[in-house]
């Protein structure tokens, strides 16, 4: 089980969890700030503790549903408020303020992951978008006879070769240089993939007409994951910030460089 | 009841009604070729006929889905199929090969409703997504103070602006020139509303992160019904057609008067 | 004469200014801090001052072209010094520190006229665009009966008329509102035309193909005059925060209202 | 000396030639139609023959501009007529009805080296933003602490990045298929190289606002070269159909391996 969006700050102990439902779900890992101590640095004041569901003060409140669908299957993400509840402090993992450091190595090979499923499920959908254009006519000519439609297949085609070189070679830089080193990549990836896999998306749905968002295609579900791609593992606008830090950081060394 | 989305035209006679689910549902309005005649024109070979729900023949086959939901309260989306149904020759509306007439006359008022829902739906995400941006703080700072997101809050507006007043335009033109007139006009804010209230909720959502996507706000569901609209009456590629002949034609025309 | 895009701004006093090298060109108005008096707010340390070209200490440095063309016509665009330059306490217009109120009371009918002229220009490349679409034959079809082509003469029609309508509807708000009621009009209206008319003379040159970026057509010309409409009289991010802190002043108001 | 961009296509024998004002411009290579045998196909009908531009019959009409500039360092494009221009036959390359066969092998180089040219021309112009984001201030912030431009700069990263594996992933192909195989490779870099390098140097001049198009930056002149790399080399929209057709059949072919 996994922290995940948070819907409501106003309650320090108030946490969306995706899979708290699930009857199998026995502990939770959450990360909240631990300290905090003026002396530290902002990331070293939170920490993650594990916290079995059946201690004192958990209490699940309400499912959430995502784009009306409760993903129930998966155990469903769950609102769960925690009032005065206390673990033995052997359940902190790593050691007090790490929590950001588990995040950090934990999360760049996590986004990864999503990105390689992204690309994976614009595949589907091109194939779809494909068959559909091979099989239907309208106004006398194949779909994708109408130029319109050849158009969105060249250009998606193209944005899903643009994405998968990129994660593979995000991938190659958090197999070969570390979470640290792979940052901008993975940040860059995370952003690309899930435009991309909503863009390839919805011109297959627009190919399909009204089958499109109907349950005869998994395109209809297709297009509400992929809209969550650009709110998951944090909101694109996020990584944009961190990739702009980082490239100007980056220049700044090369102009150094070339003093 | 009206005849909707067509999913599979491999047979001729297979539909898909919305509200056939229904129980008020007593009578369809389909619209179907009645001539093959040559030598009529293309708009000339269909008509609309009264079918009432109970004629032999008339089948509901199955409920569909739009994002994953039946539409129940509106009776739903059903496939249904007719074979063999027959019905009273005066059952056909105003005359045979007239259905064209019939759709137009009646679709330019009715795209034009839709586009007023679509920027009465965009009014409401733009003030969700004011309300979220002026109530929550991230890395310290209020939403709307995130230059992006204020430029997003900009960005909605100035659609919705424009939208508003094409659709007060195409409104004019309807009422003063009629339909046939007021064609460009209609195509034309078809494609604008759809697309702008498509993209005026994805901010909102965006604002609102995993929030958006959970039913604790009706955005979710407006983003499944505004990306329905830019299918609904006919896709935009069709409008977009549309328009550049219309638009080829005034230009030829206006070529020629200055001659 | 006005005063222009500032270039430099590590000297207080070096301007870029439009018609500097013209020799009809007798008088600056130059808008500059006049006080620093903190008991004044931000708006109230400007003023305008009527400074001829001819006073001891103002030194035209150099002309600066526009992509590549030096305007030389209209008098081109000078760097111009001033060293010390005096003038008489006479020469301040309406007042001490009334600049920005000289400024946004003419800046508003100013901005909309450039609004007007895009829509003239976006007119005038459409019609272009729209000619060569008719007379030009590749893959043996005329170039408007290539989909692609004819969904952008649609496109870029939308967006005139969108824009029309909304220069229109501003100069409605100046007219009857005033400068300071019209500002959210005035502002949008400043980005949508910019973009409008951008985007609209790209699509010409690309229907022209190697033609639409020579002297032969009035498009190459028209795409950097359209460009620099994003820069002049302030860039458009600079619009759109204004447009989003007026948004919100406005949904402010209507959630007050509604209590 | 190169057969270029066309743009009068009335007269068969009435060329733009870039480079044909230079004085040391000796010889044309002209790719025309060497035979209208209809038992030959489409693409066995041209031929490229090498045409000293002494000889009797070439006429060099007049230059023509590209964005106001006559490229004249360079030799410049000229309208070029051939009037019963006759050579010797030996001077027909490699053989009658080889000009697309020679067009296709040396072309996909030569694309891909534009398309390299444009990442360096990005990555140039990211450099100048990113110097003018950390050197200039408005409203009191560093240009990059402006969100807005601060997403700029990630979104060029972003854009360059993607671009820059697209091109090492074609050259390649390239290098390891050969031309045919790479064809949809170099279709798709064409197209997505010219739109990065566009967008990216927008960026860049906005950032730099009336200086990004003056001549103190090379910015301006990045901005049209770049314009022209969407015409130049065939123009996208003829790509994009490569690429559909392209993709179509590798879906197709796909889909059968998998019966």
């Amino acid at each position: 089980m996994q922290l995940n969006m948070k819907t409501n700050e106003a309650q320090d102990l108030c946490f969306v969890f995706s899979g708290a439902g699930n009857a199998k779900c026995k502990v939770a890992i959450v990360m909240c700030r631990s300290s905090s101590d003026a002396g530290r640095n902002r990331h070293g004041q939170h920490s993650m503790i594990l916290v079995p569901m059946d201690t004192a003060g958990v209490k699940l409140i309400r499912p959430l549903t995502v784009f009306g669908h409760d993903d129930a299957i998966h155990g469903g993400h769950f609102e769960v408020h925690f009032e005065n509840v206390r673990v033995p402090a052997s359940n902190m993992i790593l050691g007090e303020g790490r929590g950001f450091e588990i995040a950090q190595r934990r999360l760049g090979p996590g986004r990864l992951h999503h990105c390689m499923r992204a690309v994976g499920l614009a595949e589907q959908a091109l194939e779809l978008l494909c068959q559909r254009a091979a099989s239907r006519q309208t106004f006398g000519k194949n779909l994708y006879q109408h130029e319109v439609i050849a158009h969105w297949i060249a250009e998606c085609r193209l944005m899903i070769e643009q994405t998968r070189l990129l994660t593979l070679s995000a991938a190659h830089a958090l197999d070969t240089l570390g979470s640290r080193a792979a940052r901008k990549q993975i940040a860059m990836i995370k952003v690309a993939a899930a435009r991309m896999a909503s863009k390839v998306v919805d011109c297959a749905i627009q190919v399909h007409g009204g089958a499109g968002v109907s349950d005869d295609f998994p395109l209809a579900q297709m297009y509400s994951y992929a809209r969550t791609l650009r709110i998951a593992d944090g909101p694109d606008e996020v990584h944009l910030s961190t990739i702009a830090i980082l490239e100007l950081n980056d220049q700044l060394k090369q102009a150094r460089a070339r003093l």
